[in-house]
């Protein structure tokens, strides 16, 4: 590559979240950096677009970082969308999405801001990346990721990534003085959420509820990105967006419909 | 089947939306019916979920109909969870969601709240088809689509889906005194949307955007849900939540990650 890659940088959790601030500082090692991301936590917002209503997209300049970003109060899907159309010169060489404060494993990906901003940038034909780490927690520790995601980005920029196909990295939770095991390409494993709706009384005495849920694994095999997960690995899964179920075409073409 | 089946209906323009309320009374013919939908409309949510605030569910009665149904705050894959979770006693036979006002074939099933609501329902194990007409009018004709959703319903509900698939149903919009020219069992076609943000001042004096766009069709092909749609077939995909690339999982075990 002549000259540096241009590299789209955003999120689900935030602006200021410091998942994105460390993406941010990776990338900004690797390439020319445009940062666009939500202006507030858009978690499970899944592949949400803003159709009735205004976007908003302000120029910022965020802790030490010298370089001006934009901050959009659009959902990550929005800011892909916006970046592509209407911020960015050309199209850029990778757009990466994370790192989110939390699992992006198995079902999750469905539900989550920070993989629909990656599958978005693959729909518009840009290599993309979306990286997740098993911890919640906003004082996570980011430091041992920095290698292994800057590898993979570069690893993504010199090869590319076939037509329809993202990147769904995530990260395990790692106890004191551990380090991951290694990197494992595994596929979505079967699971789902039990729901468990808190429902409580408002003060004008109407009822509501809180979503909360227990997280549960029907699956099996070590090549789930669960089972990676669970043993210290970072999981690689490709991610594709044509949802056609090809396997069952022939049989319901039988159908008597 | 000896007793009624029973349905979860829903949808993604709200509860009051004349698509929703012709699925209601052509699955009142078939089963037990329970009505789960948005108080407002939840256009472009895709699978969404509400994480960070309260989700009011409110018993209500609309039309002619004599039965009571839940009005949810929450995002369609919302009012499926609370469904399942707090509102029926048992498993439902089938959900079904829609009729959408406006098409949700190709790459608009990314975005789409009510095939989020389908999709949820097959992730909890339950037969699922979502409807769409491509007719954005309130005042859409729903009547030719009427003979078609039954049979495809009874036809779920005689022989089931297979785990992890559910049906995306587009009805073409039909010129008048033209009839569906038949049923097509399609794939999602390749596509994405050119964005066009309109950029306007608001009366502060601060930029703000409209999210508006062109559909640019990819692909090629007779075997696609646009090609079916725009010769007035109607397209029946089978969809699939595992989003992985299996056919990139042996190629990314070579790369050196």
């Amino acid at each position: 590559m002549q000259s540096k890659p241009l590299i789209l940088v955003t999120n689900d959790d935030g602006i200021t979240a410091p998942g994105l601030r460390n993406l941010i500082s990776i990338m900004d090692e690797i390439g020319d950096v445009v940062v666009i991301a939500p202006d507030s936590p858009q978690s499970g917002m899944g592949h949400a677009i803003t159709l009735d209503s205004t976007i908003y997209c302000d120029l910022v300049t965020n802790d030490d970082r010298k370089k001006q970003e934009y901050r959009c109060s659009g959902t990550p899907a929005d800011c892909v969308k916006i970046a592509v159309s209407e911020i960015l010169d050309r199209k850029p060489d990778l757009c990466v999405s994370g790192i989110n404060h939390g699992s992006n494993s198995s079902i999750n990906i469905l539900y989550s801001g920070t993989m629909s901003a990656a599958i978005e940038a693959g729909i518009e034909g840009i290599p993309a990346i979306g990286f997740s780490l098993l911890d919640y927690s906003w004082n996570a520790d980011f430091e041992k990721l920095r290698k292994h995601i800057k590898k993979i980005a570069l690893e993504v920029l010199k090869k590319g990534l076939p037509e329809g196909v993202v990147l769904n990295v995530n990260f395990p939770k790692l106890k004191e003085g551990k380090d991951f095991k290694g990197i494992r390409i595994s596929r979505q494993a079967k699971a789902n959420w039990k729901e468990e709706f808190d429902k409580r009384i408002n003060p004008q005495g109407k009822e509501y509820y809180w979503l909360t849920g227990k997280f549960k694994y029907l699956d099996e095999g070590e090549d789930t990105d669960i089972w990676a997960l669970e043993n210290d690995y970072i999981s690689v899964v490709p991610v594709q967006f044509d949802l056609t179920a090809h396997r069952f075409i022939n049989d319901l073409k039988e159908w008597k419909l």
